[in-house]
């Protein structure tokens, strides 16, 4: 059974066991039930506990193997100790799915790491799917099945279905960001709690909930990534669906990260990496649970913007500075209206308003409300502008009818809109309502609407964007099982074969090579002493720069063959290598490789000097990119002015950088599991059309048998 | 009359007269009189308008003239056209407060600027305080009198009064936040909303609030400064009455500078000034309404922490997590606990729970409450820990009971306890109320909950920084009157009188005196020709460097002054500075002085090339400020790991780099008004012990009388 099915299964069973129920309905144990109860389950209900006869008029009965019926979920709420034999009656009686609410696994150490993986293996090799350990369960907002413990299931207003899944590793966390989000009208599909995952993981949940049909929004709250690869796979499919993936991620900060390993037994990676692999595909990230909310509303909308070109509308003329404010951070652009539809929106507004965008329709329409929806009007027909932000303050009945005007008008147009209304529940309440029940996204302030558009206009840009193949570059030949660490000669060597200038030189082997080379050796040269004993050639003063002609190269190689000989009587000397020396040094670059333990395969580049020692100034990738994604790679580095020629220092050959990138992230990509680490330093980076050139490089492969190559 | 007592009378009116009232209660003009009749005002109500007889039983007067009674405030709801003949009535009538709520002055243009004026002008001469206009009004909370038209005044609750004050320049902004903020059970003492600020504005109003008894949190919204001095001034103040004064400015990008340009005609400054004055001076920053609340609540608890170390309690594992993930970047340490401690808690929580901040109750704390009071108890007792951070999902009459604890508990001690209850209103509503009325600040996410903990640390922490007197050093004798541009040798000069170590040199004004000299210039020197017509030294070819010796020196002084003449044959030249070559010159940096048009001489300290020119990173303070500040200054940087000696280099002198900043600052201080801008550049800092030197400077005077002197 595949996990899908499985998932599909704990969300719709007929008929439901609760081992170890307690009669007591504020205990966990107890709880289960009652909520079945509260929510009137029409399915059949089995209590098992050998303690009662019945419970509520259900009958209770001593063990799962003395249920008449068939069962299709098992919530079991009994201790850790108990789970191998209920797990075998469970087997017995045939039932395939299973929610362990209990604590005492793998977050407790090693004792109960090993439990739980006995536990696994059981449920595996009898064909159980189990949810949980340390979960409170799920909820199947749809049928209004909620099976576990959480607060959020104690409502007695019911819930609202709609088109949010939430997978969520954390069930307080995951149900109080529910209750708080169906406060705001946010239906759901599913909510469904991972625990310890030790079966169906999160990353299931929401692979599931994309290929739900009702399920137009997805998110996740992970405190590790189970499994990296699946997660890109996942953002691809979002992608391909245009389902927004919106993640929490927790266990960002050490302490964060070392809580997290306690909690649920996650291992949590570097943030940094979690965040460049969202933003190259498109997951769209939640710094809290007040963000997610905000994510979920403005998305479950379903509209998608053509660009982030903003106008916005507003009673106050603080509001519009505001929103003015908050634009440009985010990356929004308040557009200049065509001169025509500032003129006809200047024909609506109140002479002291004003026209230009922020739009500022002033006080007047609290009294007049064709005012502001005359002018949502015009600005729908509008191309220019690709979202439309109201403000408002309106309260009462006036307030109320504007809301259902604007909702209509919403309906109307492909364009997205987005309202905030800022006031008090007493005095606004209702028209919010009336906005969130239509699904047209409203917030309480400025900076959650601003927010809210900016990730809106991002997705959508993401979703337009043509997924391009990076082996479009000529294929790469896997090398079949490379060892040990490759240093400056292999590496120059594996790079010119990537089509990748490196400098002319010649590796002179002896003496009596050298008679043979000297001539045709391009001066001005540097040479360098090649010995895998010896890697830090400075420290062996092994370097001599600027050999201008034959004597001064015979000079160096004695130089350096003696030095190397007293630094290392017993270094074992490939020869000395003889290079042409480039002049143009002004943007040095470096590109490095390493392997992900959660993702594989990631490719960073930086300038060098300060820009790395100082200020940690690097860009990070999943292997492979192409070269596009490579130039957005180097625009977000600080140093990118120094590679557009800022300080009166011409502009560097950027695309040439771009398509090196791409090159070495299809060489990653292409030896995926036996690159340990990888890196070209210095890169120069020559004035545009000339190229860029590696210096120096080293590869350390996976497997060390031998220990260097030169 | 003080600008405090006529704040004073605008908030405590025994009569009110209401100009150009409407019979229409739901339009601007109709809305102050029924919010008075709404809120009971107590005093004597008299409608002004030739319209009417009477309104709701009120005799309706034709004129101000015609009200019998004394007038203490005139509330003004007529056309701006109207304004100078009412404003004669109000003379007449001795009325000496008015509100003004009506548009169509400064902020439409050239013409409501002049009518502005001139009515401003009339106030003055009869005595008469202006609020307005283009201002929504005010309300005295502690006497529940809304003075106005806004929405937030018609709720049928009443008004929760408190301690905390807040004027805002926009209405519709104030009184939606304070809307929202009365929501969450935060009382106020007054709000007042300035609009134009014609007369009082929005600072008069903070200062007006800082000095009420029972005021202790003062809160602004604004879109410029209109007096960045007074704004300081204030800033000094709410530090001594350790009373936070939280600041929302808006304006901060270029569209919404202009949008405030033409929203209540304000000139906003730059946010990076702002930024730097509010640090400077420990203004508590809002970025948006949320975040106002947010912190409204935190501060108005009226308790201050010792430190940052933070403990955190919490129900969820993930709560835990998050709350350690925001730490971080907000600077809060989550401490580590003495042994004893821990094991005390340990004794009180479940095993499978962690004693380890941040700490994990486990869900079991559901059923036992003492769990979480008991825990509690233990932390308020340890030294080490600053505040408390509580984090629970708990509803219904559990959770009431333990926030009717925490409530408790929270009045023994002086240290903050701070919580989140996760949830929705309709389960956790109570409880978070309960909290609330007891003044205990509760937010509903944990990142709200760490955000404010953080500024509540921030503000406790600026307070016990003691003031230092930066004219320590010795005074400066202000210059009189200095005029021009200096250059070069005459900073140097000035750098030098202030105990600024610059090059040794001599300036050799022809060959006679170079024949003089020679033996016993501190060779190797740098020549410079020194002409008041010539500023880019190096383009007129005007610089020779690493001059050893006598010869050289003629060579160089023979070459330099003709390649100056070549450059400019009618250059003044006033001789060749033959100036001792310094060596280390590993850190550069600059200092600037400019005059903000708000704030005053402001002080600017980077390091040179890319920092400056790529990365823009740089600090600024108010001047004068004393050497820890400087260095705090410093610290800011990013690139100040280059000062501590990254990279393998040394350590510099940053003790005698933070003492010139400082000094220089009060230099410019000193001549506050004068320098119109002034640079040291480059400023090298040498080894740590090795002090810095100023190798070239210039000072542009405001008077520009002669052009340059040297």
């Amino acid at each position: 059974m595949s996990k899908r099915e499985a998932i599909e299964r704990l969300l719709n069973p007929g008929s439901i066991a609760i081992v170890g129920v307690s009669k007591d309905f504020t205990s966990i144990s107890g709880k289960p039930m009652k909520n079945l109860i509260r929510h009137q389950f029409e399915g059949d209900i089995y209590p098992v506990n050998p303690k009662y006869e019945e419970i509520e008029g259900f009958t209770c009965f001593p063990s799962l193997l003395d249920v008449p019926g068939k069962i299709d979920v098992a919530l079991i709420a009994v201790s850790s100790k108990r789970m191998m034999q209920i797990l075998s009656e469970c087997e017995q009686k045939q039932v395939r799915s299973v929610i362990l609410f209990g604590s005492g696994f793998a977050e407790t150490g090693e004792d109960g790491e090993r439990l739980q993986a006995e536990v696994l293996e059981k449920a595996k090799k009898a064909g159980i799917t189990i949810l949980g350990p340390n979960c409170i369960g799920l909820l199947n907002v749809r049928t209004s099945i909620p099976l576990g413990f959480s607060t959020s299931f104690e409502t007695e207003e019911g819930f609202l279905s709609g088109n949010v899944g939430f997978a969520s590793q954390s069930g307080a966390l995951g149900f109080s960001l529910f209750g708080l989000a169906q406060e705001e009208n946010i239906g759901f599909s599913h909510v469904i709690n991972t625990g310890n995952q030790m079966d169906i993981h999160t990353l299931d949940c929401i692979d599931y909930m994309l290929e739900d049909d009702g399920t137009d929004v997805v998110a996740g709250y992970l405190e590790g990534i189970p499994d990296g690869e699946m997660l890109i796979r996942l953002a691809k499919r979002a992608k391909a669906l245009k389902k927004p993936l919106i993640m929490l991620k927790a266990g960002r900060s050490e302490i964060g990260r070392k809580a997290a390993m306690s909690h649920t037994a996650s291992l949590t990676g570097s943030d940094e990496t979690f965040q460049a692999i969202a933003k190259q595909y498109g997951l769209v990230v939640a710094n809290d649970v007040d963000d997610m909310i905000d994510l979920m509303k403005v998305f479950s909308r379903g509209k998608q913007t053509n660009g982030n070109n903003v106008v916005t509308i507003s009673n106050s003329g603080a509001a519009g500075i505001a929103m003015a404010d908050y634009s440009e951070p985010l990356g929004l652009e308040l557009v200049r209206l065509p001169n025509e539809t500032q003129a006809k929106v200047e024909e609506i507004i109140p002479s002291y308003g004003s026209a230009l965008n922020p739009i500022d329709i002033t006080a007047q329409a609290l009294k007049e409300q064709h005012i502001l929806t005359d002018t949502l009007e015009v600005l729908i027909n509008e191309d220019e502008v690709n979202v439309i932000v109201v403000q408002t303050t309106f309260g009462g009945e006036l307030g109320q009818n504007i809301c259902e005007k604007i909702a209509e008008i919403d309906k109307t147009t492909e364009k997205p809109i987005v309202v905030t209304i800022t006031g008090t529940t007493e005095i606004t309440g209702e028209g919010r309502a009336i906005l969130e029940k239509a699904s047209v996204p409203v917030y309480k302030t400025s900076y959650k609407t601003m927010f809210a558009v900016k990730h809106l206009a991002d997705f959508s840009r993401f979703c337009l964007k043509e997924e391009k193949d990076p082996f479009e570059l000529p294929a790469i030949e896997e090398r079949d099982d490379p060892t040990g660490i490759w240093t400056e000669v292999r590496v120059k060597k594996e790079l010119f074969s990537l089509g990748i200038r490196i400098p002319q030189g010649t590796l002179i082997k002896d003496r009596e090579h050298l008679q043979k080379v000297k001539a045709n050796v391009p001066y001005p040269v540097v040479c360098k002493g090649i010995s895998k004993d010896v890697l830090h050639k400075t420290d062996a003063g092994s370097v001599k720069v600027n050999i201008k002609n034959a004597v001064e190269l015979e000079d160096a190689y004695e130089s350096i063959a003696s030095s190397l000989r007293a630094y290392n009587p017993d270094a074992d000397i490939d020869g000395i290598l003889a290079e042409e020396m480039l002049q143009d040094e002004s943007v040095e670059m470096f590109i490095g490789v390493k392997e992900d333990p959660q993702f594989g395969p990631l490719i960073v580049c930086g300038l060098g000097g300060i820009f790395v020692e100082v200020l940690q100034d690097i860009s990070i990738r999943h292997a492979p990119i192409d070269a596009e994604e490579a130039s957005d790679m180097l625009k977000e580095l600080k140093g990118y002015p120094l590679l557009e020629g800022i300080r009166g220092g011409s502009r560097r050959d950027i695309p040439a950088l771009a398509e090196t990138l791409a090159r070495i992230s299809q060489y990653a990509s292409t030896h995926n599991g036996h690159i340990q680490e990888m890196d070209i330093n210095p890169l120069w980076v020559f004035e545009e059309g000339q190229d860029v050139a590696a210096l120096d490089g080293i590869i350390v492969w996976k497997n060390k048998k031998d220990t260097v190559v030169n």
